[in-house]
């Protein structure tokens, strides 16, 4: 059995802390180390290092050597970034070059549980489901009416899975509006899609043969390469005239073949903004609910996120619902509940042209 | 003719700007120089370098002098900072040594005028009246009900000197309620007291001699030093020995000979906090009224007064009257309206023993 963490992508959400040279999924954003390490150290009690497959993005491999020395993973770096269709392909003819025909589990490498064994109890179901063909996916069990999130709705019919408490996947659903989400909520049949899939090499590439032909004949190109000298050219060739589409959006959309998802209450974060991770260091926060981290004086603050990640002091008075980042190249002072759009403050960078920012 | 330039004390309101180190009347707090450069520079029309006196802490010599580079003003240096009345007295005997029987104009360094020719021509009309022997002060008219400032009553009584516009001082007034302050505003005959006086040196040290009696002797041990190679030591050890007082409490409370008060509408501030800088600041808004100094992005901000002078990018977002200081040692982020409490930041500074950082 294998795990295939994926961590590609150049999150920019957590600007100025995350950067292009340092994404999300290498930072210690949630105080506990590298999100990278972090998701590896969760699978730890289910998967040994040399069943792990880290796929990354070149630009990152040598923060990921240092952070693995010594250990065993597998650590496959795709020359460009093509979303998860092509990164999960490369995990399955990778995975399936190991000798691997059980279930595989794919996992983002950015994210937080507050329960591993949660998860992987309900990855251990998906797998016993995963082996007789299907594709599995977790979802997880929502506890607000949350619209940053796209959805999984199962169908009412009784699960072919019964025992391993499974249902059958009706529709991936798009993130919904604040309506929705609060009518989702109550109905219970709808479940946050937390990209995490599972299923056996074989099924992966049969669905990517399908549905993304272009993919799939990149994935034949490889396959031979794997294990040699030629493989990074190989790769390199293929990889950079591949599109850019999701396992979501490029499969679990279009896919006419059964699906089924387990059901999973593991404290699980896609940690995708300031204010996210605010609220999921709840048991952080002080007395006048601010979380502050490194060196920081806050007065008369309520509510108020401080990270002093510059070597300076942070002194803050009077504020209320706010958000200050500070790191030694730049700082960003927001309105927490503001927190997703840092976005514009990337674009204006990029317009003005200060790269060294971004 | 003198002008006595008061440049002692260490503000801490600007903080993390001002510090022990550099206080506010050495640094560019409004964007046009040092203030003690600018105070200085509003006076020449009519006093020449060598018609200046300043007075400041030994501590900050240095800097003076640097500033000051073959310019002929005098410069004395307080070996501790005794309020203002040692100050006034010092400039008094050092006027009347330079030959001085004529008014001397003392000023607080660190002040802000818009109006630099209004300040001057309420001076000379000040001078007129001090010629004859009262101490002369300057009154500021009041444009708001302002409960950080003191105030000075005029006496209804025909003033004695009607054609240079001065009115007789009924009473020195502490900071009013804001109850109060509004009917100071409505009535008319109440002044902002801006620490401005113009007096003969013989009649600032008569007036000592019947109300600090301890200060008039060390006075009279400094006298025959001047000029010669004991004065730095003599006025080390007369300082030591001196009470600090104020020339308001210590001598214009007290005094029973009529004082006169020239009114003043000259655009005056005392830039008591990082609030009054940004709002003396107006021209300088921005349509959302932000406030910009340095590199700075300002997204979805309104009311916001950014100063970036620790080298590096500060990025708002969001955020409604904030202020965010940046320092290369320090970062405030604080609710504009509360800055005058940053006091409190320095208490906590002190109490944590990081003595650096004030």
């Amino acid at each position: 059995m294998y795990v295939v963490i994926m961590a590609g992508g150049s999150g920019t959400r957590f600007w100025p802390v995350s950067r292009k040279a340092k994404p999300k999924q290498f930072l210690d954003i949630t105080g506990k180390g590298p999100m990278v390490l972090e998701t590896c150290g969760r699978m730890a009690p289910a998967f040994k290092d040399e069943q792990i497959i880290l796929v990354l993005g070149q630009e990152h491999m040598e923060e990921a050597t240092a952070l693995f020395r010594e250990r065993r993973v597998h650590i496959l770096a795709e020359p460009v970034g093509r979303n998860t269709a092509p990164c999960m392909g490369l995990g399955a003819i990778y995975a399936s070059h190991l000798g691997c025909s059980d279930p595989v589990a794919f996992l983002p490498a950015d994210h937080y549980v507050s329960k591993p064994a949660a998860l992987l109890e309900s990855v251990r179901r998906a797998t016993e489901i995963a082996a007789s063909g299907p594709i599995v996916t977790l979802g997880i069990v929502p506890t607000r009416p949350e619209t940053g999130y796209g959805y999984i709705q199962w169908s009412e019919e009784r699960p072919d899975f019964w025992e391993q408490k499974a249902y059958r996947v009706k529709a991936f659903v798009e993130k919904p509006t604040l309506d929705k989400a609060k009518q989702y909520l109550v109905r219970g049949d709808y479940l946050w899609n937390a990209g995490i899939f599972v299923a056996t090499p074989q099924t992966i590439l049969k669905e990517i043969e399908l549905h993304l032909p272009r993919l799939y004949r990149g994935l034949t190109r490889l396959k031979p390469a794997l294990g040699t000298d030629s493989f990074e050219n190989v790769l390199e060739e293929v990889y950079e005239k591949l599109e850019s589409v999701s396992f979501d959006y490029g499969i679990m959309e279009r896919t006419s073949s059964p699906v089924f998802v387990v059901p999973c209450d593991c404290g699980w974060s896609d940690v995708g903004s300031w204010e996210s991770l605010y609220e999921l260091r709840e048991e952080d926060h002080d007395d006048k609910r601010n979380l502050t981290e490194g060196e920081c004086l806050v007065v008369d603050c309520k509510g108020t996120f401080v990270s002093s990640r510059g070597g300076r002091l942070v002194s803050c008075l009077g504020l209320k619902n706010c958000l200050v980042i500070d790191t030694p190249e730049a700082l960003l002072v927001a309105d927490l509940k503001k927190s997703q759009e840092v976005r514009k403050i990337i674009d204006l960078l990029k317009r003005s042209r200060k790269d060294d920012l971004l």
